[in-house]
């Protein structure tokens, strides 16, 4: 049985009621790996332990897939892929770009996905086949804008500094030929490209659970998400996401030079 | 006589009644400057108008300079700084990082100023002592905190590609001693700072605009705001703003070595 609309949202709102009082309220900082300034808040812990709690009850027989508890079942067909708060040091900083990810993978494909932001009141859901988006200006099915060429696209990524090496070389040859770049939103710059605000993401070092509630947002509204080698995203690592094919494979050309 | 914050709540109201229904609905972008991208939207043109409308009805004997439209008696004691739509590139990114900016200057001092965000519904507003917010958390009187050194400092700042020349050295020395550096938020870290979730902002090339109605924000709120030689900022430039004192002296430092 796979779930349904309300279902994710049943997520969306446990997980919320977990973030969202600590966003702004001076929270917990933890430092996950020594040498490098990774925060994960009590809020990433508890809103996942919330969401892990509601699929284990509905869904037993699915796997789950978290960025900060075990993972269960990863061989299962079905598996539940958990970013509670991706964005950290924007949810440290007060900024409300922050955002819940979950998916649902079938068979190693993400089929459904949800991107919430509790602060504006966003929800950005693909149940399989569209996208679909609630927030504070009204409901409607999410489409990508097709901008035709590179040198008309609007690209985001988190920060120069996710690229190393060769990447960096990579990725500055995608930005010098695009119109306008901006750094610094996470998994919004995602749910801007479903909506047809921008046209194009290119990031690196991403996990699984980055990913996982992402893909179905971007393809179920028009859009083509790969690695940047063209294969498929679901595992993470390089990503290029767009919302024009001709776009995507510029960008591709240029990252496979 | 001095406007009162009910004025101000009018002049933001009247300003976003022309901003908001424009994010977000694909807008024309017009280029202001050959060769460059500076878009200005028509929500920029129009809310100017509508500010500088109720400004003029009600304080006829100020003077008034905004981003968009001539300048107003610029010889005069009072002066309403202005910038419409600051940070036009969120705006048509449909990025709710961009603000409604205004400032009001007395004998050269800004005195009183608004941060005003329509989608996420939060108002910053100084009154010549104190500084408000009031947003979809509640209403509070805000204080910048006190990270006590560098090393333990957020820093923001627009996009590292506003610095030229030496001054990208300069800003490079401060980024490479704090705790946690973010990109991309425009007028929005000034909130962030007064508002006492992050520490320092640093940036270059600011019109007086782009500082009228942020520089009352910070200082009222206890923070520090002042070019890069330590001096006023009310004609932008360089700015400098921290939420403590001995940060701020740490990063003159640095930028004048």
């Amino acid at each position: 049985m796979l779930p349904d609309r309300a279902f994710f949202d049943r997520l969306a709102d446990v997980a919320s009621a977990e973030t969202l009082p600590r966003f702004r309220a001076g929270i917990d900082v933890v430092n996950k790996q020594a040498g490098g300034f990774d925060p994960v808040t009590e809020g990433d812990r508890a809103a996942e332990t919330a969401i892990r709690t509601l699929i284990e009850a509905s869904f037993p027989e699915h796997g789950i897939l978290g960025e900060e508890h075990a993972s269960v079942g990863l061989d299962r067909d079905r598996i539940w892929v958990i970013d509670p708060i991706d964005g950290t040091r924007a949810f440290i900083s007060g900024l409300p770009t922050w955002g819940t990810l979950i998916g649902l993978y079938e068979k190693g494909r993400a089929k459904m996905g949800l991107i919430d932001q509790p602060f504006t009141r966003e929800r950005y859901f693909a149940d399989g086949t569209k996208t679909f988006y609630r927030g504070p200006d009204g409901e409607r099915v999410l489409k990508v804008r097709d901008c035709g060429d590179l040198s008309n696209a609007t690209l985001f990524t988190t920060s120069p500094h996710i690229f190393e090496g060769v990447e960096a070389d990579l990725y500055r040859s995608v930005e010098a030929k695009v119109r306008l770049f901006r750094y610094g939103v996470d998994c919004y710059a995602y749910a801007l490209l479903a909506a047809g605000h921008i046209d194009l993401v290119v990031e690196s070092g991403l996990k699984p659970y980055d990913v996982g509630g992402l893909i179905p947002v971007v393809e179920q509204a028009g859009g083509i998400m790969t690695s940047w080698t063209g294969g498929r995203a679901e595992m993470g690592g390089t990503v290029v996401a767009a919302g024009s094919k001709a776009v995507h494979e510029q960008v591709l050309r240029l990252l496979n030079p």
